[in-house]
């Protein structure tokens, strides 16, 4: 099938690039210019050292508001026998002269004293009238020389180096730079980078789209990248799945550019032109690379002569060739594809180091699987539980961008390794700081949108809510492993119609915990509008023309399900689709309004959310299991503080369903002793 | 003296500024903008949440490049006796339909499968030509419902939280905002920032400055921060010192601007207007702040009416009052006044979290004394060495802009502390990432002009060399305290003539150490050009028309000036400025170019870089001391290859006075068995 794709190792893949860039004579910076020192320098990267062209200071100033003095003419003032030092003095006898802070020091002097150590005297020998200019001064200490002097090149020493080639600009260099007696910087030229997004099926942003029709968005993430690590990037607007029209654009934008993004129309589809026409206009170097997600990348190059002969132009002098990217169409494999070649190229054309993130360790807390013969890029959330990082995986589709946006690092999962158990000690390139990571509560099991707003309050408040949703008694088993900070939980025992107590004892045996109310909510059926099939109760379920969608098992609207179909002597067998599981309410709204699905069991803010209708059946309490460690420590206080607070209690009441008349209030407290 | 000046502790000035700025009625944003969302909105501050308009996939969405089809008429597909679908049947029977990647898919199907897993036959059951428009597909195993499509909402769910409000919006958050169906962005306003700088000793960047004068980059490096912190800053032309000039501008930048900036004049000098301008204007909360370096920080409210009435312009509607901040003059002081004051008022306007540095904690490599009275900030170089991060303190002049260029962090010393001594351990807010503080170097001992060339070249090979200048002994101790992986020394056996044995076996015994040449370089005496008080011998040192300056004791300088004055016969106490010390050869230089001194003895590149006359008197060995631990580490073997580069060697031995011809070459290898 794969006419071009033959998946190719990532280093062989880099390899080639870089032998063809070499030869194309773009291996280094790709020029310099001189700029004004001004705020705009900042970001930008030096193109060659900064020499300091004079001294700072480049005099002997007075470091103080006070009078400059010879220190031989203090030698022998003492507290009883004071020396006087006189304003008229010629140089070279017992003179002094006042002197504000970053004035000269008069040739004749060697040090200053500060004002508020003399004592200023008129002609009478009275105290002056002022102080800064008086007839003479009373000095009852000896003074050392060079005191209170900020001597010549303190600082800077002219011709010492100031700052070092390839230094990317900060505020304070600008100061130094300026300092050292410069007014401008060489810095290296910023790569131009076209990016042109291909696609018949492409929508520009902001315009209404139908089933088929994508949102063009990878254009911008990619622009907003090259921009990020210092390039100049232009976006191109959508050229249509059309052989000649991708070629000329490819070529027209080879004429002004840098390297060129070409983004989707890299794999092997019937309309994926892109490594037709790079072939047309140059040559491929790799299609199809060893990495997940990513795998259809081309690198290419554009040879100029055959640029100019597509776009009928005489084809003068010899110039280099031009390297492009065959950019994949699923955005997270376009946002990798990013990080993995155009990152490393700006870095070399700026001549400045790569942006190397920061790498922890940490253990992951799900088994994860992995294609044994890719290079395998797995993105995490991470936090601190214990002392101990955790990394729990998010979605691995590569069209899901929301888990790039929640993403706190990578794991990198190299070729050969077929995955790892849950708990394995793992490497995390962190895209976020370790400040930011150690602000994180970690919250696993089961979800409600409460948990959302809860987020989004706590950003106020210097804490990041980062919740996994994998039902009520897998956030139970989760937690017994320190695998974080609370559990969202919702599990009715079928015996005593209690939530949670039971399950605690079973999952977190001997651990003191405390169990705090966060909401009474109802729980009923997710139908379309009107409710066209008429589903009200349990029994509707069975019937022949209602397709259910179910949760996973574990989670708690799972076992409510369970528990009223075992009440009203129902069979899961009886019900289409007891068998399609999926992890969170809105999910099982969206399967609902998408047709997927007759119905589900949720919560109203989830029919509310798509407009779906709300069957309502059962109330339940939402609480959180919170372990003593953790109940006290300072990580969760903001949380604890949000629950007792009336505006966000007013917030989450407003939500249809919800009953919050005893949020923050402690349920239960289990000690933990004797329950093993 | 100080008629405003009452040093106010840091808290209780911070409340003062917020209780002001509260009754002005501006705690929060500034207001909101709706912006394109385009490349730029990048590190802009979300002022509302993003919530998903539609969702993503907004219709269910092949995965793959493949066939619809219904997964009921699989069910019956095995190895040995495959299902026949074909692309004309009518809906509801075999039927299928070749999808591409992206492609809707069909209402009558649930699933795709990808082409690879097919085999495509012709009407004559043959395999077809063209496998993406065969006549019927054979199918060999049961597919299950929904694999290979991307479920609408799979990614994000129409109505969900796409980001929070305060969030700092990334290249992939733009991917994520379109997806969910977002044109636009609602962040907030950029405060806008005014900069001026008063004084009449300044003098603009790249004018020629004379002794007395200052170059104004203040105002550059305060812009910067504030453009850096997400605001906008306007720098103002310098206006010189006077009250009712400074007044009128300071009128005019509060009608446009939401802080005012005033450089300089924020002491109690004699042309200090800082503060009876503001109280002019409007009213001083703060004169002085209990902060080092910094003192003289003004903090104010200006009221519109007053401003008004300077510019005689009619005042209508009641107008806030603003906040300007009296930024003292000393570059160091200036930056740190931004980063506790400016820093905060940006986050509170743009409604973002401050930017919070990363703490880490670290040992304290010297003494440090500290006012009781001031919350201390001291500026450090922060390295590895071994497991312990170490700490370096940087020069404590308010004037050495070099020390904010250098500083990897800054330990703050609260009020009340007099000091710490050397080993202590601290916290340090890093200014650097971790990983850039992991491939730190950390060079200890004397310096020499080589190690500047030294820390230049290996920027290009992802380390960076922090060398701190402290004299060859004390370079040997702070070895053995495992303070740093490296010594540069140069330290004469009297008795032997060889160099550094001795002075290993006595500061670093038992302990395995390699020592590596760097160079033979020369020593002599540096004197002002045309030698013109003919200084050729050390004798002339002890002539009452020379003025000597020395090197700190434990310097290798000094241990040969010392070596050489004893083998001489002349005393210290003959020679005049034999106490004054410098740490530096440039500082040695730097003194006799000024004037402080007549001479020094130093190296020629010292002498050649402040175009002073060298007179030759010895050679000497610099040499590089390893502990073996290191010697082997991966830290250092990009140093260690530099010493064995031809084009390194040239570059040095280009420096007059250098001889490299030994360079890299092992001189001797200390086992440290039996040497205790």
């Amino acid at each position: 099938m794969s006419v071009y794709l033959k998946d190719i190792p990532l280093p062989e893949a880099k390899t080639r690039l870089e032998i063809a860039i070499k030869s194309s004579g773009k291996w280094g910076i790709l020029g310099e210019e001189v700029i004004a020192l001004d705020e705009k320098a900042c970001g930008r990267v030096l193109s060659e050292p900064v020499w300091a062209k004079i001294s700072s200071p480049h005099y002997h100033s007075s470091a103080m508001d006070g009078f400059a003095i010879r220190t031989m003419d203090t030698l022998h003032a003492m507290q009883n026998s004071p020396v006087l030092l006189t304003i008229q003095s010629a140089a070279g006898e017992e003179r002094t002269e006042y002197v504000d802070t970053g004035d000269p020091l008069p040739e004749w002097a060697d040090a200053v004293i500060p004002i508020e150590f003399t004592e200023p005297v008129d002609d009478q020998g009275q105290i002056a009238s002022n102080p800064r200019c008086p007839f003479a001064i009373r000095i009852r200490a000896a003074v050392s020389p060079w005191s209170n002097v900020r001597v010549m090149g303190e600082d800077i020493v002219a011709t010492q180096l100031v700052l070092p080639k390839g230094h990317i600009l900060r505020p304070v260099d600008l100061g130094a730079i300026a300092a050292s007696g410069n007014d401008t910087v060489k810095v290296a030229k910023q790569p131009k980078v076209a990016v042109l997004p291909t696609g018949s099926e492409l929508v520009p942003v902001g315009q209404p789209v139908s089933a088929g029709e994508i949102i063009e968005f990878n254009s911008l993430v990619l622009a907003a990248q090259v921009n990020d690590w210092g390039g100049k990037a232009s976006r191109f607007s959508i050229t249509t799945d059309d052989f000649e029209t991708i070629r000329k654009r490819v070529a027209q934008a080879a004429l002004e550019h840098d390297l060129i993004l070409l983004n989707a129309g890299s794999s092997a589809g019937s309309e994926d032109f892109s490594a037709r026409v790079v072939e047309s206009l140059g040559s491929v170097l790799v299609h199809g690379i060893a990495v997940r997600p990513g795998h259809p990348v081309i690198l290419g190059m554009l040879r100029m002569k055959a640029v100019y002969d597509c776009l009928n132009v005489e084809y003068h002098t010899e110039l280099p060739d031009i390297p492009i990217i065959g950019v994949p169409g699923f955005p997270v494999s376009a946002t990798l594809t990013g990080e993995i070649f155009v990152e490393p190229l700006m870095a070399l054309w700026l001549g400045r180091k790569d942006f190397s993130p920061i790498e922890v360790s940490a253990r992951i807390t799900r088994k994860i699987t992995s294609p044994p013969g890719d290079d395998d890029y797995l993105r995490v959330v991470v936090g601190r539980v214990r002392d101990q990082l955790l990394a729990a995986p998010l979605s691995r589709g590569s069209g899901v961008i929301t888990s790039l946006v929640q993403a706190d690092g990578i794991v990198i999962l190299p070729r050969g390794i077929q995955g790892l158990p849950a708990g394995s000690e793992i490497r995390v390139r962190l895209y976020k700081s370790q400040s930011e990571i150690d602000r994180t509560i970690f919250a696993i099991g089961s979800h409600d949108m409460i948990l959302d707003i809860l987020g989004q309050s706590l950003v106020q408040h210097n804490r990041r809510l980062s919740s996994a949703n994998v039902g009520s008694q897998a956030g139970l088993v989760a937690l017994s492993r320190g695998e974080a900070h609370l559990s969202g939980s919702h599990l009715l025992d079928p015996e005593t119609g209690e939530y949670n107590i039971k399950y605690i004892y079973q999952y977190l045996p001997g651990v003191p915990i405390k169990v705090v109310d966060f909401a009474v909510r109802q729980q009923g059926f997710l139908v379309l509008p009107d409710n066209p099939k008429s589903i009200h109760s349990l029994e509707d379920l069975s019937r022949p023309d209602v397709r259910y969608i179910n949760r996973q098992r574990g989670a708690g609207t799972r076992v409510l399900l369970d528990y009223h179909l075992a009440r009203s002597g129902i069979e899961p067998a009886q019900i289409q689709g007891y068998n399609q599981e999926e992890f969170t309410h809105l999910a099982v709204a969206a399967a609902v309004s998408s047709g997927r699905a007759d119905c589900g069991l949720g919560i109203p803010a989830a029919a509310g959310a798509l407009k779906l209708d709300f069957v309502p059946l059962y109330s339940e309490k939402y609480q959180l299991v919170i372990p003593e460690e953790f109940y006290g420590a300072e990580i969760l206080q903001p949380l604890l503080k949000l629950l007792t607070d009336r505006a966000f209690q007013g917030a989450v009441g407003k939500l249809p369903g919800y009953d919050v008349s005893s949020m923050g209030k402690i349920a239960a407290e289990l000690s933990g002793v004797g329950e093993v």
